[in-house]
């Protein structure tokens, strides 16, 4: 993940507006913003798409649920102009093209404002973010996402044009409730490659614990903060909509929305056993660490320990004093070097007795 | 434990299938799933077992207490024959064939859905964890499990066949009860397995801080993560069975969960225990290192300081300048001797004296 | 204390057990059980001593409080007819005799159900635990203990012998007060006792960081997490007693009650302050470890970096090179001793300005 | 930022004075204080400057909105005259006056008191902070600042002068929602500064761990310490506005409070995630410290292994024993050099075998 | 402070005594206890001192708030007459003699009992503790203090006395509100001087962590922790004060005890952040002692890399072989210097590279 460039999306550029000024923050898709609709119901499914929002919406049909999907935000205008036809607040409108807001479900009594993160995999473990928000009023929805990489919805799209499940028979709020199963789906897709690579770095942490494997256990510690970041507030956005008293979520979807609480906990679980672990293998690559400077302490404490006494005694027996008995000796060599034969034994003897070779 | 397995348990098979579908994820039992169904009360007990639930289960009696125990989840198929014959609701027959769910109650009115992990003690304090679903209604309960590694309620059956304690004059609360204790009693012979290899690693953590001990710590410490994962939401879901209002459980049976609650607060206590010494031992092992580290430094500079000194000086006699007047004193070879012993005996009583020998 | 024993006292005989079923856990008192009986109000005082419990215990009199004090909970036998006699739940009598319990309060309608960790202090900072077990009924009180190292209560006897306080005019509650507020001035005497040997080790951890000293610490450590899990629960228990509204207790010694409440909320900050106060020392002991290697490294590095060069000029002197003119010079080996005398000079100087010597 | 300065503001001054007295505490601002006055509504604006207030404010126009904005609070005379003339509470005005204030908001009944830290960037991501008071009252806001080095206002003064967006058309509190929405853009500012110095420093700490960076890090650290203490409490402030059920507040202006609630949760999350960074950057210092320590030793180890053998043989064969056979040899010499030479190649082979080298 | 004495100061004296029996714990005044009493009201003031209070107080006059202060709880027989004539609860006599209580606060219906330490700032930042409590009734305050080192009250007094500020239009709970006030007021000036012991010393940690800048540190950490302990139960204090619904409070005095809450909660977070602080200066000193080590080893490793082959060098033509045709060069002792020399400079150059020099 390209976390740090998440974590410092500039908010600046909208210092001093006036609150409701519409300002995009974030990355930017570069194909042009598209619209499609969903008009589906008993009766059947109608799909249109558009490329701006010019051409306006067709009128709501009683009997249907309408679901607005736009991707891409960063054109304010299209935005600006859907949020007018149908009364959303400046504030909403605000938060939909300012890709950096924290999950977070309100409630402005005609509909419910909910924005969440979309994680979507990439490849080898890593993943991308983006962020999804969710208009739900009484037989609409209306979903916004940044559109750069796809989304986790199609699975949803081919169930309602095929009528698998039982979705067309159910409201706009159990299509709200897909999207968030889907998006909550994705997350373990995403958990399950970080962990992954968890299980890649740990052996390298006990057995090579070398720099690099330090700066990749930092890698993984900052995306877990992210993560951390994107699925806690997930679960208040979950027990408020499992919970509150709004009407425009029923209670047969309230069953569903309690599982995906249910799975929002899990992923939490998992995110939080995976800081535990990180923090673990830091623990495990200091050990490690001071494992392998201690031995390379023991091999030269042995080595000067061997070496230093038989230095001395060659050099005792180098020096040039005109009386020293000894170097007359016949076999005087082969006495020296058997002592220090024998004194080298006993040294690497008494060494395996410390278990230091 | 072979935990890491556990953690990552794909769950991604399920990503884009509508709510409800079943999906089998976890480990698969070799054997064909079983059903056995017991019967009891007053006047009895009638026991049978099923290979398939093609064969339909007998209607329930009005003074008898059906439990139907389900070993072997990963046939859905069985799982949803039975689960429309008794109308669960979908989310339900979901979380019974994916064996990561959470420990968790939830209330469908008609019947109490209950998921908790089972411990099921293996040789040399490991253990293994299989997930057991409980569906209890008026009159009867379902119990399912992975069915693995056999199961913890031998002893339960035992007591309703010979009708040994007061069992069969109760209710299917209380059978679901004595079931929950059964599992808990479980939690203790595997957390006191941990603990005495807990204590077999301690003696070694302070007196030969190795690399395999911190290997063996670090496992130690995944398990109790593991432990804890499964031992903390059981206390929600013994505080909800023993508070909540719904008339499936009877005040009876309510102080008999009170119990059952204490439990698991005494095992949540010791695993929290254990985390406790774990962080402890890896302290005491960082700590062990360190002094060795100390150790060794200390030998090296006592032999070090010892042998640099005389080395100068067997090396200084060793110079052949013409005028060294030392060189030529009889007997100044025996005074170098003896110089070097003073002073190696003066280092020597120095660094006792600063307690480094 | 015999910490590691207590933390692993062996729950398992249990297993399968259906419950209610008595089973000793825990150490077991050589003497038989004893009982005693204590029958007092405004009136005056009998008191009555059994061995076994066959002989019944006499009627209750209206005008006076009954106080059942059973030493020993080994001989379940004991306890059961004992419980029978006085309706008492199965699973109050289980966890009477199974001395591993929480310390918990339970609400019976009919009496309440206590259970509190009784610290005995052994010489030398020492402490023993004892499971002591209250049930509090209109007009009686029941205490079981473990009866292995005598009670807390010995001066409360001597008061309702003697009247003197106030106790013989109150209820049983107010003996219940009295007893939990003994056993609560046991834990300070035990902090106290803790707090001694903590001051005691803490100026070897500064002065004299050795292996035992840790070892010392690591001890310490564990009593602290034992004395944290027999204190913290108590609170709840004592919370409970002096806010809950069953009427077995009175306003009257509600108050005292809050005393009480109050002096385990001191005994909890005591003990945290202990854990703070050993992290510190943890903490201060590794540091003292460093800074200890960091001398001996600098004392390596000293000697090292002396005699490394004058090693090198004896050495270089030392060479058969046939045109060598200094070894020819009259003051050649004067000369070159000067020089080395100065060399050392210089370091020692440069060694004492770094703040190495 | 001069942290040590903010958090040692001496507060002594005032000690054993009655309350309400006022003593200017904090910084000075060198200029004399000035008040500034805006009157609008959706007749128009009226705008005006005072040096002191000895001239009496306007009195209060019922169809307008009054801003009385203080820039300067260090002469306790000016704020004692207006608190008089406006009734306000001695301890308001006590507050006011010193800037050490807590972040928090009072109810006076007909008064909203609010104080909050005001972040102002400074060059190369340092920030300065002062004190902002609000009075809310019924038509009509106080503002009270330090004003030393500016405010967070003038886009907002721009705004009433020019009518841009809705603010001349609402009450007082949305004046008071505009002004903290203003604050709390600026946090984002710093913090956006306050990354990118983290951002900076985080390559140092892998590549270069030196003292230098360390000091950096501790400086971070203690900012990171004051912008949690800035902006935590505000979380209190803003949820007791929004959901607060004081009149003073219309439900209008909630909604946008909630926008700035939101705001102060992301600031909040965002200071989170920087201690957990920087928490993560000391890690990788030790980290990345001892594993230079780890290199050197492998480097010294390497050394000497190979050059003390090589030093003991080239002794061994400078020892002056009459009787030593080899270096009669007439090849002994090109001998000995061949083995030192396979000597130092097979250490050279085995320490890469070992990554030594 | 003399931290360790007031945390052991021994409460086993009272060990088997009845409820309610006096003994005095802590330190002991020297002098006798004095009582001194103000009468106040509207119409003016009385004071008078008495030495014992065996002469009776005079009775309480209707338009009067009276202040009984007695400093000097060692002699519990005035205490205990004291609390007789008044009324006052056994219990509350008991911990009032008892000086080692937690600030706390009891509603007796009658009267409230406060207990709260009063810090005394000494010399050199240091600081000593005592204990005072407040008995508040109708029209009365008792106040009871150790009256070792004085007390924080005399500006009240002279308030009193001067008829300053409003208090002498106040009633008894504005009186024990000025008392808090004042006593919280000290503990910002203990705060500053431990602040600035923190300053003074941080410098020290990073540029010469010292064995005794440890010791310093550890001696802050356990203060710090004192600190705590002192002011942490206050705000619960505070909150009860402010929020209960006891009419002895009047409305009026309740605005300023929020300011006191305030106040608390802004000491509570100060005494944090010296924590937070002083948790990042054992950080630091730890690192910068890494730091040393690595510089040392680097220095030894440097020293040893570029002598050890000289001495090699210098060892081999030292070599007496027969037949070593360098030695009969009549430059050889001119090339090896010169050899050595182009060797010291390549080795210099490369740790120049590597930057160890």
């Amino acid at each position: 993940m390209r976390h740090a460039k998440r974590v410092f999306r500039s908010r600046s550029a909208k210092e001093g507006l006036p609150p409701g000024t519409l300002v995009h923050i974030g990355e930017t898709r570069t194909a042009a913003p598209q619209v499609s609709l969903f008009e589906y119901g008993e009766w059947g499914v109608r799909e249109q798409t558009f490329d701006t929002t010019d051409s306006r919406l067709p009128p709501h049909r009683a009997d249907a649920v309408t679901w607005v999907d736009v991707e891409g935000v960063h054109q304010v205008e299209t935005i600006r102009s859907l949020g007018e036809c149908h009364n959303l607040h400046p504030l909403v409108l605000e938060d939909i093209v300012s890709t950096v807001q924290r999950p977070k479900v309100e409630d402005y009594d005609d509909y419910l404002f909910v924005v969440v993160r979309m994680l979507l995999p990439l490849e080898q473990g890593d993943f991308a973010a983006e962020q999804v928000s969710m208009v739900l009023g009484k037989g609409y929805l209306f979903t916004f996402q940044e559109g750069i990489r796809g989304d986790a919805f199609e699975a949803v799209r081919e169930r309602i044009r095929t009528a698998k499940g039982k979705i067309r028979g159910m409201g706009a709020d159990y299509l709200a409730y897909t999207l968030l199963d889907a998006i909550i789906d994705r997350y373990f897709t995403v958990l399950e490659g970080f962990g992954e690579r968890l299980t890649t770095i740990e052996e390298d942490v006990a057995l090579h614990p070398q720099p690099r494997v330090l700066v990749q256990l930092n890698e993984l510690k900052k995306e877990a903060i992210y993560l951390r970041k994107a699925v806690w507030p997930l679960r208040e956005v979950l027990s408020f909509l499992e919970r509150d008293d709004t009407d425009l979520i029923s209670d047969t979807t309230r069953i569903y929305l309690r599982d995906v609480h249910d799975h929002t906990v899990q992923a939490i679980d998992t995110v939080e056993t995976y800081r535990d672990l990180l923090a673990g293998m830091l623990d495990l690559y200091l050990s490690s660490l001071s494992n392998r400077t201690n031995e390379i302490m023991k091999f030269l404490t042995v080595i000067g320990t061997i070496f230093m006494p038989l230095t001395f005694i060659v050099g005792l027996y180098g020096m040039n004093f005109r009386h020293m008995p000894e170097l007359e000796w016949p076999y005087g060599y082969y006495l020296v070097l058997l002592i220090m034969a024998l004194l080298s034994l006993a040294m690497v003897v008494y060494f395996r007795r410390r278990r230091w070779l």
